[in-house]
């Protein structure tokens, strides 16, 4: 029984580790925190978790956090930084969800979160949370930089293609979508229901914050810098992102079927599905399944792939716990064995 | 490990049952019946159970069934009654989500149901399956008749009110609402995205099938008939069922959410909210938790109860789950253990 | 051409008189007022304007708005009380769509507001802005207090009945359910797309703020104090309110349906739907109408009366110009005579 | 003023097309067709009609229609082809609202609609329904064939740039997502709310019958065959269509912004959004306009389009209308002027 603190549970990250937790046999949720709902049980904030937690959140207190033997960052870009040092002086591990120490040149960081990096020398030893790509270093980490949502799914389908060089680097279109969860639960006019539902629309056509992140990922899979053109578009739905993604393929007669189911056989959280298929958020809802489908229109050179998973789950706290279990020797699969309710 | 069997496995509690089985650790799943689907796997029709289940679905066969140590029926109505005596001349047990045997006076189902019974020599022996006022009954039945999804969530939220004599049983009214899986899987204009989605409105306002049943049980609570007007309405949303209750109260200065909170202590399923709280369907949903609350507005003599349950799952599918536990001697909440996806 | 003002145009009431009084073909807007959005043209805020108007919004200033034959308040409680002895000390006429100065009992309306009136000396010149009712004193007013959204579709129901003295008037029950529009444009958790999608709750039931106006009016219709119980629900859609209504039959053989035909016979914006009708929301939205339809479910004493309207339309702004084509002598259907989009 | 009928009236576009025509002051609807609901007041089936039609649906007949100075089909594929002839030799215009006319190819529409094509004779004379490139001809077109909902919305978002040459034509990726109206109002399981509500996911990626259409289209532009990549997508909501469009630019230093602003300067219904903004579906549902932006993210050689229509008006029956405005020389927008209801 290892002993699990969170820092700053009241997002929809938080619950969702709640959620997940709550499941996981070997873990005890020791320490929750939030300071704007210090002293409020959790389950008076999120009735959904009623019977499952008694505790309260409290003000975040690195010596407190310390006694766990990992900790939780849900929060915000900048607040993980701030503490980590502090932290890790400790014998704790941590597991950051925010996108603090996911980009491994500092200056890039910088420039798209527009404020100076609080903690730059601890970059380098960061350890990117994608178990299907960095498994074995994620074992052995002390801080893990849980990749972000549309980084997972946009990763998840270009990576195999990429590792074995079967299209143009130079050539990659990610058009995805997000639920409105994605957001955040921060009070905002713009993510009103009254705002969001019935519509569809892209944002952030120009740069989102997830482009230099993924162009990362991808450079790495590829072996050389990749173009990648990035638009993400947000559904009047609350949870799940799908991923479309175009590449042209270099080779012909490739059987991209095979390819794919070979790359992610021995993966728990992978579900490459037969061929003809179009997977559907609703399939992976509050799972940590990422779901994948490849075709290849008319038999041209074009490869797509469609990619769905749980942003909060696979694309969050699902893959924190997924990182848990690797970095602690569980079952990978603990705590993570929930089917999507459907319909 | 019993041997479980589902007829119509295809519909939506169907699939509901087939969740949340793969999660109830005494149980394999061992005959799933569609005639449509025969051949076909479940989680081809359902891909959120890929990974959960390899069986297919086959045309219902009763010697086969009885093979089972219990037998789901997860049909419309009429199906249950044409097989039920041929399937208890063996030793399997029945449980029936369907409507075939919850109402103990032939003549009145015949009349709302339109058709003559199949079986009414059953119909005596049948045990309703509300756990919450059944448990007894339901350890030795051989034959349940699983509450339907209106029904669980008026009585639940009537009866202490009723047993205990505190409101005019002449006078009540039950307002309540369904997301749209309430009408099933069958295909249909009415129940289309594009005929049902940002709307809502009243139906059978003239008389639902639910009424009888529901005055059944709010009569044997009450030791006397009761006069119910029951109005349902549609709820441009997939799962959930939510009852606002009205009765008028006959004696003075009644601690409500005493009573409430009292004739619910011991229940696994039926969560009593805090004074002033409003349940909400999506805490509920994919659980077998009812969650209820009490008023009293203004201090007046209505009290009012809010009553929210997932109509597939405490509404039926978790219910019958439930009522397995309890006929075979396991953990009531063994397999109904997850919780509601939120956001 | 009369020059219309608006003060609080960035608000919901406020774009949906923008989207009416774009196809009226009497009226300018000449000023539309917003703090916060000083200098930013109306149809940036929002773009279903574009192409309709060029005018950006300004700061209030009573001279200014002074200019105009008619001001609207689309504003929060309290805001037109500040202005409005100012306003009316000019020529210009008033159609306030806030709370402000509907309820008679100044008392009582500021225990339900929780603050002090601040104009208690033109409460009672105010005229109630319920043309149904009203229509005469709307004609003369300087100042209509334009009628709730609540109010409206619970009154138009209930005061066929009442007026009639057909049913018990101490033991109305007023079941009503909202899109999450009515929580207004503010930025704020609660109204959140991922807090309140694909979800249903009561909420406010211990007391809302709209009960004192509808028993307000319901008294004046029955001739004699009203008992009511009024229930508040949250839809998860944008637009939309509908009202189940019970009251207890106190004479035998009713022509229920003759009498609300009969009712609303000349009233262009009450449609009273064929015998056995259920109204729904999208039939209405966008639209100024009223649809009802009446039930006395299996016969017996309880009338059923269902009620939808668009909160944003017949619920505020479209019945705010149509108090306009009153006061001002227009045909009553002038610029509200589009049709709801469907599906 | 002139005689209307429709043809198939019961389906999505024959209601848009009733909503629209209403509020047009030229037409009368003399004829509505329907098999099925022979007898049946129009504004019973769709009560948002009522009060402005009285009229029945009849069974089709080509001598009665005849009479009508055009006739709307808004039937499914098949239908009009078998029609077609018999009603042109009478002086009746066409507007067909199927694809029954829209492609050239007669073997290719042969092989994408898998049957032979039931009048191959008028094919040729056919004008193609999209004002934007074809005003003139369908002036004095006996038959238009109205562009699809994809079509329309990938067209008008591609073909500035192709006109000019602007960018490669052989790497053109159309990346689309439409509401589940898109589906039509047959009975079917796949499109309940139970079953598209809350999800996402890519269909029809192997080639999808929009694809002929467009790429027709898009030759006829670029001057030249154009290579297509077109992936559709469902949407959880039930009108709109959004088209992502990538294309790689091949010439430095072009002006985007005012390559578009140009191109549609003067048309009524293509709006093309200041620079940086993002379209979304909500603004332009119930009108008939096409909202554009376009952007060059990262200032790379990648020309993202943003387009954004209601699939059942400026995708269908809106276009339609159009259509007749310009056979008939009505002003091009009359009874398409309302404004999309927000929020």
């Amino acid at each position: 029984m290892i002993r699990v603190g969170i820092v700053g549970g009241t997002g929809y990250t938080g619950v969702e580790l709640l959620r997940l937790l709550a499941a996981h046999p070997e873990v005890e949720v020791a320490v929750i925190t939030s300071r704007a709902e210090k002293g409020v049980r959790v389950d008076e904030l999120y009735p959904s978790l009623r019977g499952h937690y008694g505790i309260e959140f409290t003000t975040p207190d690195a010596q407190q956090l310390a006694e766990c033997d990992v900790v939780f960052f849900a929060t915000p870009h900048g607040v993980a930084q701030a503490m980590m040092a502090e932290l890790l002086a400790f014998d704790t591990r941590v597991i950051d969800l925010s996108a603090d120490f996911r980009i491994k040149d500092i200056e890039l960081w910088e420039q798209w979160y527009n404020q100076p990096h609080g903690c730059p020398e601890l970059v380098a030893e960061a350890v990117y949370g994608l178990p299907e790509v960095n498994r074995e270093a994620i074992k052995s980490a002390r801080l893990v930089a849980c990749a972000g949502c549309y980084p997972t799914s946009v990763q998840l389908g270009l990576i195999p293609l990429l590792e074995q060089g079967l299209v143009d680097p130079s050539r990659l279109i990610a058009n995805a979508a997000s639920g409105v969860s994605g957001a955040g639960r921060g009070a905002s006019v713009a993510n009103l229901f009254a705002e969001t539902s019935d519509s569809f629309k892209a944002y952030a056509a120009p740069g989102h914050r997830h482009l230099p992140e993924i162009k990362q990922g991808l450079t790495e899979a590829a072996g050389e810098p990749v173009g990648l053109t990035f638009v993400p578009h947000l559904l009047p739905m609350t949870r799940g992102i799908h991923a479309t993604l175009y590449s042209e393929l270099t080779v012909e007669n490739v059987d991209l079927q095979g390819l794919f189911e070979e790359r992610y056989r021995d993966e728990p959280f992978v579900d490459v599905l037969p061929a003809g298929s179009h997977p559907q958020t609703r399939s992976v809802k509050g799972t940590n399944t990422c779901s994948i489908a490849v075709h290849q229109p008319q038999g041209g050179n074009t490869a797509v792939v469609l990619s769905a998973i749980d942003n909060l789950c696979k694309g969050a706290s699902g893959q924190a716990v997924q990182c848990l279990n690797i970095m602690f020797g569980f079952d990978e699969k603990t705590g993570l064995n929930n089917i999507a309710v459907a319909p």
